[in-house]
């Protein structure tokens, strides 16, 4: 869909995360012109410095991180060491980055980019959504400045992984993904109904760690931590959810969702038990979903299922920036 | 599963009402001990009236009416004529009934039974649960006095069909709701999950009209509107949902589900997007639902799909009532 314009992706870095920064920094053609930090799988400091380790690691210095918001839009923030480990990167115990974080604050960057690259820049947010509403509230004229925007988060008819409806990014910040999620902006939302669906097995790991690569290596490394949580506590087998890629693929085009219906989506931001969840009117499905007055957001409820297999060439350097994936 | 002990009957008839009554008196090992009525798809009156109707036409005035519950607990109330037509039985212009409802009130029917047949009673509930949730005001014990409720509402993975996320029969009452699926007895919540897969077609009313039986005359009769409402609105072609003759089969071990977790479930009574929505906590799917502390409802999640053909057997009494529906 969207084709390769420059991009920022806002992140938590987080395994799925770096997961995402190598699949997106193995094609040449996607031009990454900053990565900004948000709370969320860990602190937007360590998410930082792990988008560092990340960029280094591949060589790419010349591409900007900024540090963005800490808490969530209510000031209170939550952090999950139990799915990253107490690193963000599966307690893998990486060296300190060389560089360091641009003295940019997350939401400022965006809108300067956006200002700079009117109508082309696209966004790819796989955290909570605190730093895109922030810019939203920078610069009112934002969603005409900037191309398109995809988000990781959400649950249309999948449960949620946060609470029975909620998903994290969405639930850590709901008042945040509601600004974000009804701007006047295209958004393409990647919901937990596919990235649950994507699954990183053993054998994955096995041809990352066979793959030779510096990025294969360090993905097979830090994919234990992230096998073991979902084993325990989601699939009963190493298969690890495929999150943030997915959305990445789908941002810049590698993967075309078989249906994505675009609906109405709000965001509970009540205190009840619906609280964090996304709730896209998907009451058009025996219908082909006929289009909705004012929608915007598209929803991708079905993938072909064989990302994976995409993300690890990409990782192994064996072709993956060259394919499409087409179901 | 519930084996075919006394029962009432809680409705808001309804062309779906009147087929699951239909369905149940086509069984004379159905033990319908009352019929209480509350507003929903009409009012309560109205409903009573549908409801005598019906029993009426089947010689059954032995069976008690009792009207419940005007409006919600809030003090308001929303019907459904769209649905069901002006009367509730889709505009067939049926005379009056020659009985009359019962003076007692629903809910002090339900405790009297209740306490009559401690252990004993069976509960199906089809419409908004506000006499049940009155029910036990009056009778803090009558979840030790009652055997098992069947409850048609909600929806866990499928759209709402009144909000993109609730179910109208939970959505019209979601305090009365959260009190019935809260209190400490056992519910099968039947959900459109299944009410959604379980569908009439006018191949199912072709069969109707040449049954022969005042019952399945009167089904084919009443479908007319039904037909042409989930045509318009849901379906694109001329098939209804089965929602309250499937609650009713199952209420009576009819149709045994193929999916049915016991798992906790919440109902949003909150005034954002997800009002009256079940929360059904879905999470383990992947690990085959391990138990959860203290919960209590079997959520319906899938059923064979074959049910129609039963419904319509039954009400051409052609052996439905001896045939055992099982996948």
């Amino acid at each position: 869909m969207a084709p390769k314009q420059p991009l920022v992706v806002d992140c938590d870095t987080g395994i799925d995360d770096a997961l995402a920064l190598l699949y997106l920094l193995g094609d040449p053609e996607v031009d990454l012109r900053a990565v900004t930090t948000v709370f969320g799988n860990t602190d937007a400091g360590t998410a930082a410095a792990n988008t560092l380790r990340v960029l280094e690691m591949l060589g790419r210095d010349d591409v900007p991180v900024a540090v963005g918001a800490r808490t969530n839009r209510r000031g209170t923030f939550h952090l999950a060491p139990y799915v990253h480990g107490d690193d963000g990167l599966g307690n893998t115990g990486l060296p300190a980055p060389v560089g360091a974080a641009s003295g940019e604050p997350a939401a400022e960057l965006i809108v300067r980019l956006a200002r700079e690259n009117p109508g082309r820049l696209n966004l790819l947010a796989v955290g909570p959504l605190t730093n895109l509403a922030a810019a939203l509230d920078l610069e009112p004229r934002l969603p005409e400045l900037v191309g398109h925007v995809t988000v990781m988060g959400g649950a249309a008819h999948h449960p949620g992984n946060v609470t029975p409806v909620a998903e994290a990014n969405i639930h850590n910040d709901p008042e945040a993904a509601r600004i974000v999620l009804r701007a006047v902006w295209d958004v393409t939302l990647v919901p937990l109904d596919v990235t649950m669906t994507e699954v990183l097995t053993e054998e994955h790991q096995r041809s990352l760690r066979a793959g030779g690569s510096p990025a294969a290596e360090f993905a097979a490394a830090i994919l234990d931590h992230y096998l073991g949580f979902y084993e325990r506590r989601t699939f009963g087998v190493r298969q690890a959810a495929c999150h943030d890629p997915l959305a990445a693929a789908i941002a810049v085009g590698d993967v075309e969702p078989l249906l994505a219906p675009v609906v109405d989506v709000d965001v509970d931001t009540g205190d009840g038990p619906g609280r964090g969840m996304t709730v896209a009117d998907t009451r058009g499905q025996y219908l082909g979903f006929p289009a909705q007055d004012a929608a915007r957001v598209r929803v991708v409820l079905r993938t072909a299922g064989t990302f994976a297999d995409l993300l690890v060439e990409r990782l192994c350097g064996t072709g993956g920036e060259r394919s499409r994936h087409v179901a």
